[in-house]
């Protein structure tokens, strides 16, 4: 930051790989999309921005990419703030009233009060209607069978007709359209501009590609992250995935455990878990459930680390 | 401020009128409510806040409703964003909708992930049908007459019948939960604890009580505005009233013509519309619509001055 | 929004104007300045985002200018959300303190913890020592003869001199910036990126180019104003002026004096004053100071109407 | 989530231990404090929240405890969020300068347009100027020896008495207080109320008490979290401890690593590590410094795991 120095004309920063997308819809479900309106930055954004902070201190991790990496990795978040990007989105209003719980957007939405609603509703196909999850209380697991599928997709589609034919009835009647529309199905679909930063964006996408995120919303979030943000930061995108979509979480009591196995200290990882109050056996001898015990062996599992107990 | 005063011990700020209604619903709609689980400061909170700001600057306005009527009247924001408020809030989707655009809150809303979507749906008597507005594109005028809205509620009720047999059907068959709810219609209730800052809802009344907004969630905002902000504190409601809810904004344009009319010069008025280009005429020598004009028109109108065209 | 639409591949909206002083400082003050960096968006983006939320409804306003101007007077805030623009910013501490009390911008600021604190610091010329307002708690008035300001501004470079002096001193024993900071005047130099979309950068703007905002700030906000945002957003810049710099508010009891003196009635203008308690007396006959009123009395002479009272 | 259940009035919830120091200063570096002003909310408060979110799904997690550490720990954030704060803060200007960087808060702050500047600058005793780190840009280690300590804070109280005696000088020869400020030192003391979410409390906690973080800002952080978040809500402080404080993150490729050294493959890690370009040698021999690899390697021997090459 030097004041003397003198500052030169820019120019736009502009990546090809985006350009050459621009406006082009990526399809998401039955009949949504995804597609980049704008954007303002690239990963050479976050590195300018890094620099007027760290200034001169910036040398000592003087390449882009080690530089990127370290931000993302130490969550210094600012910098990925200063890159922004405008997306149009076609939508279930259903996994939009998910969406939109991200407050730290600008939302544009199509509004059913001004304008007829959009004559489409999300459908399922007979293979696609998805199973409770017994062990994950807001998941699925697994798919129905054709035939019980059919007599479901045969309702939905019933049900969907019946909505849109007295949604048309009222309008045709002279029923105010933000009355008539308060019977449409969930599943309607609705469409939005939604502008927001890099750094709120990724955010968005690691809870939304997230396993346990609903499946519909999932499918918007992997075609954001691999279609667009891959393209528009390919070096963020990189480092999103080594440090935030593939990394874990140990608490300090965990990484006690983790310490003692790697050193091969089973006995006292089980005594240590014992004290701790995680291990506890019911009147027949078998272990108790204890969700953070149990989640502390799915990551053992996923490490190929055997369970001590 | 004086860095050498002593601090006594505080009790916390309590408004008696609002404890007195802790907890107890307010109804809106068939079968919503609002109610007030817990709050943060009062009146005196924001003259405390502002007190800290401006320091021995407050003598000047030493009072402490002229002080609040001060801050409001010149959009000092901050001292009013140091009184909180929760609510619990039972609302169609519909209206939730709308309502979770305002982004500067906090919200825990009902999960239809994790539980089974809440069994009601708003309904609308025979009475209750809107008209279509025809020169507000987004509004409703007038209501039908019984015979017409007896049949549309009965087309309503066949409908949220409809879409809750197959809801329960779904569920009972094993669905997961986040997809049997897909085509629920948008008038089904949901639930959601809500907390905001003094300022941000004030923010939120002034749109949301206005005349184009609505009227369902007009209906809640006038329920908070009116049973519960005028309890917790009176002094800057009062001042609300006075300041943003019956107070009109005059462009600079519209300024000078005021001005002008104030001073009996109703030609000159004239000329000034002319040459600003709000008055054009038809070839049959009618005046053509403008919009500015006759947004101008309306607040003369309510002023009781005469219009000078 | 018509769901059967192709949609075609974009190119990036550019304003000629805009591009042209992309990366040129904008002098401010001794040794500041403001610089755009990148922007996304123009006045063309407003009016692409409104026609996503009001559809055909935005037939009605069909013309850009008239459209962006009707959503600018209404508070529709959100399309001018879907504008972005990035400033590079050279500014003394003491009014960057203000200025991040907006904080709805992103922000990467020079660190004076990683690097050394630049070696600037804002002087004041002779001629610019400013007089404390006496009826402005936080303004100032006037200036002092150049005598006075002659000592004041050696004062002032002593004190600049000390404090480099020390903090260089503190620099070369190998104290650590953090710390070696400390003592640095408020008028120091810092740099910035600053982002904020178009909405919240009019917000700005209009409460830092106000009469009331310190003049250091001002100088700031009205170069943002006339020489980046004018030739960025031209449209919505004339709205801004029309609708925000040049306008005034009339609270609910203003305007029924103002109804009142349009339609000449002074008595009965001055009868409501008085109950509403506008109008109280000394002892000694004298009209006692009243804030409301007299800030009522000032809007009335800059509109050149006589006062009733 | 009962339609049909009627709601009892509620009582304000209160924490006792948080009542019985509302209003104390807690006194941080040689003239700041910090006081807790009022609240809203508690662990209860946590848990009433995600039962509106979960409804009936929350019975799985069905203690409160259990529920607390389950939300922090899977960053269900929104339900901390349903707990405010309100504090009371008298801090150096140079530490306020970080803390202001936190933008989900109000603030009030004191201001020096209206009033006179507080009369305090913080200062450093002869054994606390602490030298710069050389493998940390921006931190410090370590301590001047006295005498050199003693020389240094001679200096500072030099500067501050000549910077507080020219802005006297100034005021009373009638400078307007927003330009006599210009030059007070950075560490010149301010007084705020400060209000924030539980959420983004602990979230500026996290950041702040780090070890990286100013020690200034630091020991506020640590005041904030030991004596009044502690106090405020136990459950949730405790999870704090054992999910933020003492946790580690480890990256998609770190964790291959912990896998394989858990099951005693220190080659495979080793080799693992050279393809990654973790590992190169200079051309004496000497393993080059990279970055990553130094961080893990830090890892490593806080949970005393052996580094494999």
């Amino acid at each position: 930051m030097d004041n003397e120095k003198k500052f030169e004309k820019l120019e736009p920063i502009r990546v090809k790989e985006l350009d050459d997308i621009l406006g082009v819809p990526f399809k998401v479900l039955d009949d949504g999309f995804v597609r980049v309106v704008d954007y303002l930055g690239s990963d050479q954004s976050i590195v300018q921005a890094a620099r007027v902070s760290y200034g001169k201190g910036t040398k000592q991790v003087s390449q882009d990419r080690g530089l990127i990496r370290y931000l993302l990795r130490h969550h210094h978040t600012t910098p990925f703030e200063m890159c922004e990007i405008k997306l149009h989105i076609r939508i279930p209003m259903d996994a939009w009233r998910q969406w939109i719980r991200h407050r730290t957007a600008n939302v544009n939405e199509y509004s059913t009060r001004y304008s007829l609603a959009i004559d489409s509703a999300q459908t399922t196909s007979p293979d696609r209607w998805r199973m409770q999850s017994s062990d994950n209380k807001q998941g699925s697991s697994g798919f129905f069978d054709i035939e019980t599928g059919k007599q479901m997709s045969e309702d939905e589609k019933f049900l969907h007709d019946k909505a849109r034919e007295i949604y048309n009835k009222r309008v045709e009647q002279g029923v105010a359209r933000e009355q008539a529309r308060k019977d449409l199905p969930l599943s309607t679909y609705t469409e939005a501009y939604w502008k927001i930063d890099l750094h709120n964006l990724l955010h968005f996408l690691k809870l939304r590609m997230e396993k346990n995120a609903q499946l519909e919303i999932r499918e918007y979030a992997n075609k954001i992250g691999y279609e667009i943000v891959k393209k528009w930061v390919p070096i963020a995108w990189e480092a999103f995935e080594e440090y935030v979509l593939t990394s874990k979480e140990f608490s300090g009591f965990e990484l006690q455990l983790i310490s003692l196995l790697a050193n091969g200290k089973k006995e006292e990882a089980k005594q240590q878990a014992l004290d701790y109050g995680w291990i506890k056996y019911k009147e027949n001898g078998e272990l108790k459930f204890n969700m953070e015990r149990w989640e502390f062996e799915n990551k053992l599992n996923e490490l190929q680390i055997e369970i001590p107990w």
